[in-house]
């Protein structure tokens, strides 16, 4: 597939790998579509899978997390089909450990699907001799972890420059730090991308950086303003909604993608949009973005009622019960037909429910006549008033 | 080295990686000396290592302790040199992981010094899924773990079988299981060791266990009357103490080889003793054992005085701390002479204080003046009373 000169990457974010693992309904939502990713990775014989952190959802992933994923990463990730990429940048500064190559060069494994990895700000390098899990990940060779920040008062990112036949892609990688921290090294102008001093012009340069896109406070989150100009194309990691059409900025020259999350970590608007992930070919100074819908998420409706506008009477708690009730099966319902739930998944229901003159029901108990048809039986309702705020803010753990 | 027909094993265990690791002092002993054990694997040219368990310290290493036993691995047991041991047993039974063979049978791994190990009490499996460490190492391809127990009311043990040429050895392994359990399970009969029906008599059998060798209370330990009688070798882990002579058996055809652990845990009789690995070399149904002395390992003196019979006034705190540090001199002098301390470590000086008649002075204080010279300046002395116990029983950690 492709030709010699135009690259292929499958560009996927936020696995959260480990997320509820506990949970016995939805415990192995994480692992089975980061499976299904590492498959579309090998069905389309990418050049490799970028992805833009938060792989794992703990910093202090399980035993059984990290084993379920280098268990997956070694059963797709090796074979004998030849990576056509060639590095031309100094891989022991891009790379982090002390083998100092990428993956595949090195002559001790047969590499044939490379991942290159941030890490997020649920995984990032913490404790004694500031590892992240991805180190683990690196040092066993399953993975190429690059933009591990030294100094996060002053970021100097040098990039990983590769060429594929006469196209050649720079990628710049910046791990996630604290927000606000990192809006002022970015005010300070602390924030250098170095540029090759050769053929400057003649790289798609690529960004991949797992910040807040959307500002919660002034100063926590990256505006797009603050990006060089010089780039290409930005994917934006850590913002869980599915956008996976590259978005020319309103500021500069750049795309900017976001892929958002391969599982579900929050029962949000955001998060109730339909996953995907993508597949990034780049021909010279041009790209084209294939979005690829993931086929194993768990299906979730989203809904929302307004108490007051409903026929019903407050003080009737049983029909109010029913309404919802009924309401709650029409979303069952829409979950299972209209989503391809190819492995019969139990869905993920949500109701938003202003109740602004009524009162609210017990969640957990409303919750039971749906155990073993949703995939949240506790967290079907919630409640809020519009006097009290314009929007129901949903707990979100991005 | 060798011929084709002779098994070259290095036999180790008790590695107990990771001990210590916060200590500013002794934090990096336990690395530095497996260092040691896999440069004379490389150097010897060994078929394989053999370890008996307690490769970690703690159930749950730090990420740290995991990342650089990974780092040592990936350094020393990869490589082009070929490995001529045939398995011919079921290796998808034999190993714990989904892939089903010996990791240098893997063509996607490049393995020049394979790794056999079973887990210790350090490090058995545990949590959810029944995970050792040693799997995070075994799904990695680093280590081949074997001698998991699926059930330990009921153990089945079945062996890797390998040829050399014209050699067959056959390595039963059996992870630790809580000693007073194991001792019911033999009582009763229910401790299987698998034999192959085919030339069943040619095969070199060897043990390796994880389990008190010496009795603590009645039931706590393996008696050596318990091993079945076909075998030829045990390789005894968890005692710490080396002993790696083979000695025979005194119930038995078998010989007994206890490596003891290459870091001490302790500051005990036991781990003051010279340390060893060895070259275990089979031919047909002979071997020959060559002990290979560590030279990383911190010098260790341990003495012991008597006050009581000393020409000191039991009232004269003064002269007393005097003799007692004159003594401990003496020790570090020795440890730093008499020993080869390559690496100018800094010594574990152990003096057992008989203080009947006297009062303890305070060990901390005490060991004040030896900051900076000794590897354990608060725990020098050790005080007891001959009148309260007839030995002081050291706490011991294996
Ligand atoms: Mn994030
Ligand atoms: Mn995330
Ligand atoms: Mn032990
Ligand atoms: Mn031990």
């Amino acid at each position: 597939m492709g030709d010699d000169n135009t690259f292929r990457i499958l560009v996927a974010t936020d696995n959260h790998l480990g997320y509820l693992e506990k949970d016995p309904i939805r415990g192995n939502d994480s692992f089975i579509t980061f499976e299904e990713i590492l498959q579309h990775a090998k069905n389309l014989e990418v050049d490799f899978i970028l992805l833009g952190g938060d792989m794992f959802h703990d910093n202090k992933p399980t035993r059984q997390t990290l084993y379920r994923t280098m268990e997956l990463l070694r059963t797709y990730c090796f074979g004998n089909r030849p990576v056509n990429i060639e590095i031309l940048s100094d891989q022991s500064i891009n790379f982090a450990t002390k083998f100092g190559t990428v993956n595949y060069e090195d002559p001790n494994f047969n590499i044939e699907i490379p991942i290159f990895s941030i890490h997020g700000n649920h995984d990032d390098p913490a404790g004694d001799g500031g590892l992240a899990s991805l180190d683990l990940l690196a040092v066993t060779n399953l993975v190429n972890y690059f933009g591990k920040n030294d100094n996060i008062d002053d970021v100097t990112v040098y990039p990983i420059l590769m060429r594929k036949g006469d196209t050649k892609v720079s990628i710049y990688g910046m791990g996630n730090i604290r927000d606000e921290r990192l809006y002022r090294t970015f005010q300070q102008k602390k924030v250098k991308l170095m540029r090759p001093i050769e053929a400057r012009d003649e790289w798609f340069n690529i960004f991949v950086i797992h910040q807040n896109r959307v500002a919660h406070s002034p100063k926590n989150y990256i505006h797009e303003v603050m990006l060089d100009n010089f780039l290409n194309f930005v994917v934006w990691g850590h913002e869980h909604e599915c956008m996976i059409t590259p978005q020319i900025s309103s500021v500069g020259k750049y795309y900017i993608m976001q892929p958002g999350s391969s599982v579900a970590t929050a029962l949000s608007e955001g998060e109730s949009k339909k996953k995907h992930v993508g597949l990034l070919e780049i021909r010279g100074d041009k790209f084209r973005l294939t979005p690829i819908p993931l086929k194993t998420t768990r299906p979730f409706i989203m809904e929302e009622i307004i108490l007051s506008t409903e026929d019903v009477d407050p003080n009737d708690t049983e029909a109010v019960t029913e309404l919802l009730a009924s309401k709650v099966e029409e979303m069952i319902e829409k979950a299972n037909s209209e989503t391809e739930n190819t492995l019969g998944m139990k869905p993920l229901i949500r109701l938003k429910v202003e109740y602004t003159g009524f009162t609210a029901l017990n969640p957990q108990r409303f919750g039971q006549r749906f155990v073993g048809r949703v995939g949240n039986p506790n967290e079907i309702l919630l409640y809020y008033k519009k006097r009290s705020a314009p929007k129901p803010k949903d707990k979100t753990d991005r």
